[in-house]
Order: C-alpha cells, then sequence, then structure tokens
C-alpha cells in the first residue's frame, strides 16, 4: 500500500474505501474519504486490505502573472486557501497560479479584472514583523500602481494579527485592503475558499477605506462578515464561521452572488489624502498572559525587550500581592522596574471582550500608578500586542510611544463618551 | 471636599450631585452617582463645588457562623460578591456575616438552611496554587460534616480557574459544588450578586454531583446558567452574562424564583461512592500564549518548570521555522529539549473554541513527533494549565503524568467517536 493509493479496508466488520495518506502512526490506516475527512482507522481492528486503484496528483506548476494596471489584486501570503495536499508527501504547497485560480473559480472574472501574485508562501504561525514589513510594501505597491482594491490571501491561523499590522501600516487607505481564508482545504468538500475568495474580491471593490477581513459569517455558505482587521479574531479552530468581531459588529454583510453589501456599523470610505505608509514593526515586544501562580521571575525574560502586553484578569489585573517566597519581588515591582527602565507596558484582558478598566479595583488602581497604559482600551490582546509593535519600530522614546498607543490609530480604540468614563460596562 | 461627603458639581453647565470617591487623579473629580455608577469630571470644566451633606458608612462588623450540620455551606473566598467600597478608603472589605447577608438576601432562608463561613478575603487575581488547596480542603470538610451542597463566593476574574482546580481535587463528588460571584458590587444598582447567590444556593439542592459555576444567563436578571466547572470562562471584562461554556453547551438553566431547574446538558448526578480527594497543586507549571515573533529564547525562562501549556494557534500550531538569528535554535528545537528534561508540554488553541488537532498541518505533527501532548482535546488553555498543576501536584513520572493529562478525569475532554477521530470540525 502506498500513499495515493485508493485502498477498501474492512474495519470491525464495514468496508471503508478512501485514499491512502502518509502513514505516519504504525497503529493507525489513514485514508481521506470521498467525504473528503480524514479517517484513523486503528490497525488491530483491520480484516482486510485490498489496493483497488491509483489517485495520483502531481504538483501543478506554478506561474506568476506581473501586475497591470487596475483590476482587483490578489496576493498571496500562504495559507490553506492557497494550498492542496500533495498526497505523495503530506506537504501543502501553493497553488497560486493565476491559471489555475480561474480555472477553480470561474466567477471570479464576473465579478472583477484579476490579478494574482504570489508573495510568500509560509505557514501563519512562521509569519512574523519581517513578513509584515514585506506584506506592507507589497500592498503598497499595488495601490501606487492603480490597484482598485487589494485582496490578501492568508493563512486563518495569525490573520488577525497580520490584519492589524497592515492596520497601523498603512492608514488613510485609498482602496480596501481584504484579507481572506479558508478553514477547510481545497480538496474538502466542506472547504469555504470559493465563498471567501469571491465575497473577498466583491468587497475590495466597495467603497471602503479599512483593512478589513471577510470570512464566512455562518457555518453555512449563505454569506459573509466583514470584519475591522483590528478588532477581528479567530474564535474557534476549525469552524467555517471562526472569526469573530470583538467589541464592534462587523462592518458589513456580503454576498458576491446576489451582489449585496449590506453595512452593519460605521466604516471609513476610500480616502481622497494620500495613504500613510510605515511598514517598520519591533519584534522586541511580547505578550503575557497571566495566569495564577504566575513567578516574579518570569518577568526578568522580558528586562531587554521594548514593550510588553499584559493579558491581565478581567477588566486588567495582575496579583499585586507578594509573592509566597518572601526574597522574591512581587509581580507588580518588577511591573515598575520594567516601565523604570523605558519598557512599555500595555494592558488587554484575557477575557477578550470587553473594556479595560483599572479604576474600579485596587489591582488596577496599583497598575496604572506603576505606569501600565491601557485604561479603557477596548482592544484584543493580540492586536495591543500588534500596534505596539508598530508603535516601537519607529518610535525611541518611551514616553511619546505611550501617548501614540492610546492614540485610536485605526479603529482599534471604540469611542465612549467622557460622561460614563468610570462606569465599567 | 472629603471622601464621603455628599457633592452638589455644576460642570459644564450642568448640575450633578454624588458621594465624593477618594480622588486619586488630581485632574479629576470622581464622584459615585445616586444610579450606583461613578463619574470622573475634569476639574478644569468644573464651575462650582458645593457640600451638601455626609454619607459615613462605617465598616459593618465581621461574624462567623460555624458550621452546623446539614444545609447549604457557603464558603466565602473573596472577590466583589462577598465586597462592598469602603468610602474612606477606597478598599474593598468582606461582607460575609450570616447576619449581613440574611439581612441583604431575606429569599435565602426560603430556598435552603443556610451556614456562612468566610475562608478568606483575597481579591481573585491574588489567588493562586496554594489557595487552590486549602479551598478544596475546606470544601471536603463541609461534605465530611453533611453538607446538603457547598456554594463557594469567589471573585469573577479567576473564577474559572479555581472551578476547575476544584474540578480536579474532589472527583466523584456527593453533593454540587456551586461557584458564584459577582460582576458589579453590592452597592451599585446593577448588581448581579442577587440573582447569582440565589441561584447557586438553588443549585446547591440539586441532585448534581459536579463543580459547576452558575452566573447570570443574559444581560438582565432573568435566569442562570448552570456551567461545568471545567468548560466555563469568563468571556467579558464587565457585562453580566460574561461567563461562557466552551465546547459544551451549559449544563442547564436555573431560577430560584420559579424554583426551575431545567437540564440542557448531560451531567453527573451525586455519586453515591466516596469522594476522591487530592489537593495538591504544582506551581512550577506555566502557560504561554504563541504570538508572531515570540523569541526561542523566552522558553528558556520554563527549564526548571514541571510543565507548560502552549496556546498555540488554530489547531495547535507555534512556529516550527528556523528563527530569523541563524545562531538561535527554532521554537520547536527548544521545546523538544523540554520535553527530553522531562517537562511536561501540552496544548491548548489560543481561539478558545474548537478542538486540536495536530494530525491536520506540518506543524502540528511536527509538535506531536516531539512530544507534545493535547492532540484532540477540546480543553481551555486556562483549564488545561490548571490540569497540569494539579497532575504534576501528584504524579512526577512525565510519561505517567502525559498519561494523566490525557485521560478525562472530570469532563474537561468533550467525546468523540473514533470513527471522526481525525475530522477536524
Amino acid at each position: 500500500m502506498e500513499t495515493g493509493d485508493r485502498i477498501r479496508v474492512v474495519w470491525k466488520g464495514k468496508t471503508i474505501e478512501g485514499i491512502a495518506m502518509p502513514q505516519t502512526n504504525k497503529e493507525k490506516i489513514v485514508l481521506k474519504l470521498s467525504s473528503g475527512y480524514n479517517v484513523g482507522l486503528d490497525r488491530k481492528n483491520v480484516e482486510k486490505i485490498e489496493i483497488v486503484g491509483k489517485e495520483m496528483l502531481g504538483r501543478p506548476k506554478e506561474k506568476k502573472e506581473e501586475g497591470k494596471e487596475g483590476g482587483v489584486r490578489i496576493l498571496g501570503c500562504g495559507g490553506t486557501i492557497t494550498s492542496k495536499i500533495e498526497y505523495k508527501t503530506g506537504a501543502v504547497y501553493p497553488l497560486i497560479s493565476a491559471e489555475e485560480f480561474k480555472t477553480a473559480f470561474p466567477e471570479l472574472n464576473e465579478i472583477a479584472t484579476i490579478n494574482l501574485r504570489n508573495v510568500f508562501s509560509v505557514l501563519s504561525e512562521d509569519i512574523n514583523q519581517e513578513h509584515w514589513g514585506v506584506m506592507a510594501e507589497e500592498i503598497k505597491n499595488e495601490i501606487k500602481n492603480g490597484a482598485e482594491g487589494v485582496v490578501v490571501l492568508h493563512g486563518t491561523d495569525t490573520m488577525s494579527y497580520s490584519c492589524s499590522a497592515m492596520a497601523f501600516a498603512l492608514q488613510n487607505l485609498p482602496v480596501p485592503v481584504v484579507f481572506t481564508g479558508a478553514q477547510r482545504s481545497a480538496d474538502r468538500p466542506s472547504s469555504d475558499n470559493k465563498m471567501n475568495l469571491l465575497n473577498a474580491v466583491f468587497t475590495a471593490k466597495q467603497d471602503l477605506g479599512e483593512v478589513v477581513a471577510v470570512m464566512h459569517a455562518t457555518s453555512s455558505d449563505d454569506f459573509g462578515f466583514v470584519h475591522r482587521g483590528v478588532k477581528v479574531r479567530k474564535m474557534h479552530t476549525s469552524r467555517r464561521d471562526a472569526f469573530k468581531s470583538i467589541n464592534i459588529p462587523p462592518l458589513a454583510k456580503v454576498d458576491y452572488r446576489t451582489k449585496k453589501f449590506e453595512k452593519i456599523f460605521e466604516y471609513k470610505k476610500r480616502s481622497a489624502g494620500g495613504l500613510r505608509f510605515d511598514n517598520r514593526f519591533s519584534d522586541e515586544v511580547g505578550l503575557v498572559y497571566f495566569y495564577p501562580g504566575i513567578k516574579p521571575k518570569l518577568f526578568d525574560a522580558f528586562s531587554d525587550y521594548k514593550g510588553i502586553v499584559l493579558a491581565g484578569t478581567g477588566l486588567g489585573h495582575v496579583s499585586t500581592n507578594p509573592f509566597k517566597d518572601k526574597h522574591a519581588k512581587p509581580i507588580i515591582e518588577k511591573i515598575e522596574e520594567l516601565v523604570e527602565s523605558d519598557v512599555v507596558v500595555a494592558m488587554a484582558s484575557q477575557c477578550i471582550s470587553g473594556r479595560i478598566n483599572m479604576n474600579v479595583y485596587t489591582a488596577g488602581r496599583i497598575l496604572r500608578e506603576a505606569g501600565v497604559i491601557g485604561h479603557l482600551a477596548d482592544w484584543t490582546p493580540e492586536c495591543a500586542f500588534v500596534k505596539l509593535s508598530w508603535v516601537l519600530g519607529h518610535e525611541r522614546n518611551a514616553k511619546k510611544a505611550r501617548e501614540q498607543m492610546m492614540e485610536n490609530l485605526a479603529g482599534e480604540m471604540g469611542e465612549r463618551s467622557i460622561y460614563t468614563e468610570e462606569e465599567h460596562e
């Protein structure tokens, strides 16, 4: 039995047919079923194996198309939406030639004039500050070359981080920058790539001047949501409607088939002024989720960083008690030391949703007095982290960096009236 | 103007009356309004200040009641539900004498025979593994002394961590252990303490043998949800319905007023067998949320730990690429080193919802091969962290600890059929 063979297995009395996948587990036979799902059958219950055919899938040739004037530019930055499983090795490879996309999605040409280009092909968990720099540069070039809108194909795992990064790097946008991806690969019957891609391209033609993510709104193939890039978060490991807007509603509902783009929440229109561009990000920034019993010593690991985001509990708290080891400084003193040595320390909440308020409880007030910023921010921990990476990419002065962090740069800070400032709803 | 004074302020032409709170910010006057909300008025817009009365709130005397046979035992472990603001200092103090509770909530006696006892009075962000040990011991004693059910009053910030801790420490429960708390303090009109407390006491009388959290189901005072302790998470900083069951529905809907306890999801009944008790927790355990550009060096900070939980991206990934600094080992090698030195490394997902599947993508397979556990687990990062603290509290052998981690000990691992094991929905 070889990888790619069509196999018929009798397992616990049932006959199961599928394509042999790379067999990495000795105790199991892994088959891809015609439903598109993989199944692992424990060998001890396998009564019979029969090879009934070959399923050889070659690797298609990659082809680049140079950018042309106008139209919607699609930039491939890796991820499931641009990939297909190679049965021989189990490896993921890019599928993003213009030809293949046009064959796979003939509807694309009905929506827009399309140009496709592969920027890089990276698993999304490998994308870092350097990739953000390149991505922003490439998007800027497409805009300068007259793109009507830009679609970025990206892995879903870190899409919200990259969305935030682009929202800070590319401000005052004259065209939409639309991220999309797939939770299920193209070879699976439940793949969400088609609807997401077509809705994204349709969104890229709208009068919208923001970085957004367009993904399935429900677990059906009915319509998509347009999420503000700085407010979106992947909230489920596998569902097609995993992406949620945090603390605001989605900006719009989109359906390329009925040509509907229905506004739900106020968004920025295409900007007439010039694009503001700064693609410098610092990777001397950390993100620490607080947990019970966290050791003060852990904070020493960040002493040579430029900034850290603390994802505290509730309204923005960490333990302010003396540590049980009387010789150790409590966490609060470690944080004070970091602030004094010009590390920018920002608070977010591990609740994910809701607004930070460091005035309600003692711990919050102590943290504010220690110089921790983030009071009244309603950013996600991940957006706060990306914002800090961007701010510290160009601002060396800690005081100025702290001020910039508290400015609403790209819609990441929801407004609230002065009058209700200390209300914690 | 002194703290506690009743003040009338003319601000931007409006007359606002309230009680002066401790004034920590020189640029603002902070008043508590009759609505219960605090308001911060910038001094530069204040046209007139008038003292119109005194509002002196003394600190009530604390009173302990010794446990008696039978009835529902309420254990105070701090938090907003047991506290009231002292206007003089802004400090939080416990309100948990039986007398005060009975005066505040006369309905309590209609529901159950009540005994109240203060275990400790700690801000919930200060609760750690030692407190879990004490809490478990105290609950065990109440059960041994014939409690019909146990209610634990706890701060909401870390309630889900403590719920998980008690679910592992106290297995095979003969009575319900019901956590509850308040998102708004008792002196606020929108306080959720009454409904939560009464629903919790009502739940403690049911035929339920699990650790649960009973909190507001909606933002209205209509009914409560009973959440499985190992599956609940605080998902909003301030909303009264901040608590959500992750990956399963709530176990039941509860309304003490209509005496309804409606089952939604299968739960354990009161166990006839003996209570299994183990209150040892290790604090040599860490929780690390992965982020783009995370430095491999950070993992050195955990080299002397017994275990860490990685909150990876998506289905359970971290970067497996060589780090940009060619001299640094990639993260994956750091993780391999930890596993080889018998640190237990478990995977959870920063998506919060959904199931880990380390078979779908290359990064997952590499992590599994490196010895990272958690494949197919649907635990939250926080529950996985608490479980690891508990397992490593009594199990020194890394191999056995890894095996125990993958057992479903307290309903923290949702079941799924073998047949669909590799399906990633």
